[in-house]
């Protein structure tokens, strides 16, 4: 039985991490740590697990915990993971840190996006970028996995191949994204009520987000050159969902089964990603609930762009259950375990 | 290996279905029944599916259906499931079916409410209602289950106890039930386009619903004496979820703790019934995407009633995900099998 | 041109009576109040007077209002009215008080309902209840007007003629009320997030909400005897409207002609009251952003109890829109001027 | 009093101009057409006039129509307008078509994209694009007015002051645009159904929309040279709003305030579009129920790139509105006339 323990139980992300990791036979949760609600039953916030969890909130101890528990889940603000994560604990236990303090590897680039200094950066050349479909085999050896964000996991996933094959121009990027509102959290502010966010759509952090830095440096990494790009994310009227649609310019003439080719190659064995045939688009309500990630494509020869389309759980392949696929691959277990979760529709 | 086939897999309740049945190990789909779209590939119309099934729909031929399957799921409009099914079928396999054919025992209350000649009349007393919570053991032995209808479930749940009990007077019923949009089903009318159904509410089927005498008959058998009551249906925007709000006046004064250990008394070893504590109201979200009923009430003095509350899931235990329960129930299996998810939330 | 001041701006009930009182030739609005915002522009707070209003809010200093405002709107929290008004202010200027402060006039029952000593109870036998289509002549001539709650005005003008008819008897009356989350207000709480509203429905406030005593209270008055009954509001995801489904016991058998013929006896010369014929329903699409209020009705003779229904906008028919209404009568202006808005759909 | 008529009554854009139009105390509306509801009252099909019209729909007969109005409005299919329109009928009454018949000058484009023979070309020269911000002058002497499409009145109106000034290279033009689903119109189709759209989002007409060809004959005429650029739809969960995030290359570096000072060169004594300060982004709900467009932009250093972003309500100034404003200007009225409502929020 693996033993796990959540920092940050109570955000969105955090109760996600519960509902899928609840629902496995091998795994038992230790620890529900929530600072804002120490001593309340987790099932009087979360009501879904009602009769199902029995268990109090505790604090954000990440020291004690390490002694309890195999596998360490912070879904916790930007600083917290970074803050208290110590070699002692990761001697103990794995860590899978949901925030963004370990994605990004140029610690100067880190500080200057997230306005904050980085309390351990000794930790960055050891952390792995937690995408298993690139780096599988060194989150399998990894102790501290940085889990990607939601909005990098679906662009990532969209653009990879176009890039690391060389069909798109990288300096041509351009992603325009689009939120579901649980990606917004659970704090308590004006923008987030359901009246100011029902019935509207808005860009916000337009050319400043913090996600284009991660972006950018995973392409660069594939791309073996700097790539710099624009991102634009929207916040959408839907609780899930993530959807990217991205331009490239071609690099040469494609056919749509050239282009399809090139993502098969990458993907043919992917589990959780899903290409579609080319003149098909995806759709969030297709993802639902679940793990996968639908990509799509269009080529424009009027303009000699390709159009890249993705779309994921927020929740799950952007923040929680990209978290257990790690977990498994650390834990040498089937890396759809309890992830085979069928999208809900609708 | 259980076979399982599903006549109107392509309607909403049928494809919750195949999501549920799909999640299982022990069972096999092994036909997509659907008129409409007979031949196209079921994953192209619902592409939750893609790649996880790689079936054409098929039609609706029972017969030929009996012949390969252990169980044949209906998930048809009124009429069909009564105009196929014969002695020969059913001696060959189970058939749960989730239109309201074989629901009302009463021929005459079902033509008339339906507006339809009953076509197996001779079924109807063979026939099972499949609420496990009341008729456990009959449906073990079942050959034909009546899977019960959406509201009828919610307001039976919350209403049996209190009617069985004698603590709300049968006469004073009045159920006021509302619903989310997947209960109107997948045709294309313009009530149910989006922009019609969006940021609008409305009561429909006043005085007429055909679900009245389905809760009347069943609530008439536990209080051992006709009940007539009203019941007013309300369309809400939303996709998923029925919250049912009962009033009935009380027929002695009674404290909470003595209601809910009313409650207590026939719900405490139900896994799928999760009673609230006194104070406490349901939500749709609690239970969405899940097989549970969460059962409140409330106590009120001032005008001696009681007004009593329940939450499903109308996809799930309003239809499909009890269907599968009693599908369980008929293999001796453990009843919540393949229905253990934890409710999505958000 | 009058003079109007609002203290409470920037709520919504505060910004609805901008949008309203702003498309208005004959009126100019001299105060922007928002305690929260002060000194702040109010088209940063609601950008959609973006060009229309070049004003800073102001703090809630009643009495020096007093001195510039020929009316004093106050669209604040309980309590505050009632704290501030004088027997100065009113010589000065005509107060709306869309709080509930003097609605109810048994300074008991408010005290008990609202957990607040009443501040001023000098006033509440002059403050005038504001709904029109029963207190015109009063209001004409008021001072004060207490204008009605949300929930109250859509029970009230659904239920009146058949109370004041002797149609339904008075003891049996339950009303079941559906409110879009506007009525929460513009507070930043958890329940009121995007994502803990959309997708769900809930009731709050069961056998307790403060509307109650108001409802019963004008009820009582009408059937000239104490009405006791039952209210349980609904929270369900949608911006503006509420929806009232009302039971009440037939005290004798009427046919629908005559029970519309009752309805039309108070409502046929009413502007905004809309009776609709037998067989229909109300929807709260076809009155949102106006100050309608459709009514509607199915007599049940199976049960032998009247279903009335009715639909407003709470944030115009409910607040804002009423509270323009009784200020034209107090004007002595035509009652529709500016409310003439036709409702927007989709 | 100008007499109006509107074929196509019944559609949603249609049944906006009876909203807009019957709040205007200078015309009258002489004719409801819909084939599909002939004979039916237009109330009883569009409740929110109830009481407020009481005519009956009629066909589409634009030859007798002609002979009753000042002005026709035709909300159509493609393809209606100018199959009808004749030299008579625009000798006798002024002619404002919503659709796209007159929009494209060039007719094998229009033939291209549309996939229909253009039945009238004689009449393309002579009807006018109307988007009042550029053809004023023209539309006011107009007989036969083209009303843009939703998509090019928010994408023009964005890009327009950049593209004349030479900020933003054309070739380089990315407009990712966000539709709220009244512009998929009121057919009854699956894709269209409630449970289908909400909660979920896609992107539809990818690099074929047929609004791509009119946007870019504007801006053609704009840069004076030909302009192709990628145009990307999606459908998102709401009833009402555009939104465009449109990106371009600077040509030069420039300051924000520079780019502010070039919007507000052509947009500074437009009533109807509102240029935001720097650092500040649209949103939909701003402008709901309004004619407003609401302008932003945001300049990138990083990727030399111009993010320009766009709001209006599409059916308002994308559809109803902009047709009432051109009808204002043909008639010589103030061009605001009628189209003061202010945006309705929450």
């Amino acid at each position: 039985m693996i033993k796990a323990g959540i920092i940050g139980a109570t955000g969105y992300a955090g109760a996600e991490l519960v509902r899928l990791l609840l629902q496995r036979e091998d795994t038992e949760i230790v620890w529900y740590g929530s600072r804002s609600y120490v001593g309340e039953d987790f099932a009087s916030i979360y009501r879904n697990v009602t009769h199902l969890v029995d268990e109090p909130c505790r604090d954000d101890d990440m020291e004690q915990l390490s002694h309890l528990a195999d596998v360490i889940f912070t879904a916790t603000p930007q600083g917290f993971c970074a803050s208290q994560v110590t070699e002692e604990i990761l001697s103990r236990t794995k860590v899978i840190d949901l925030s963004a303090d370990f994605r990004i590897k140029d610690v100067n680039i880190y500080e200057q996006w997230y306005k904050l200094k980085h309390p351990s950066p000794q930790f960055l050349q050891e952390a792995v970028y937690g995408l298993p479909e690139i780096n599988r085999e060194s989150i399998r050896g990894a102790r501290l996995i940085a889990n990607p964000g939601c909005y990098p996991t679906c662009s990532f996933l969209t653009l990879y191949p176009m890039v690391k094959e060389g069909l798109v121009d990288p300096d041509t990027l351009i992603i325009d994204a689009k939120s579901g509102t649980s990606g917004a959290g659970r704090g308590a502010k004006v923008p987030s009520l359901y009246c100011e966010v029902n019935e509207s759509m808005k860009p916000y952090g337009v050319a400043s987000h913090r996600h284009t830095p991660e972006i950018e440096e995973q392409l660069s990494c594939v791309a073996d050159r700097p790539v710099t790009l624009s991102f634009t994310p929207h916040l959408v009227p839907m609780n899930r969902g993530i959807l990217v649609t991205a331009y490239g310019t071609l690099t040469r003439s494609v056919t749509p089964e050239e282009v399809k080719a090139a993502y098969d190659k990458y993907y043919a064995d992917e589990y959780f990603v899903r290409v579609m045939n080319p003149g098909m688009v995806p759709q969030t309500r297709w993802v639902e609930g679940s793990n996968f990630a639908d990509i799509a494509f269009q080529t424009d020869p009027r303009t000699n762009r390709l159009v890249m389309m993705g779309a994921i759980d927020n929740m799950v392949k952007g923040a929680a259950g990209q978290a257990m696929q790690n977990m498994n691959l650390m834990f040498g277990l089937p890396e759809n375990t309890g992830l085979k979760q069928i999208p809900v529709f609708p």
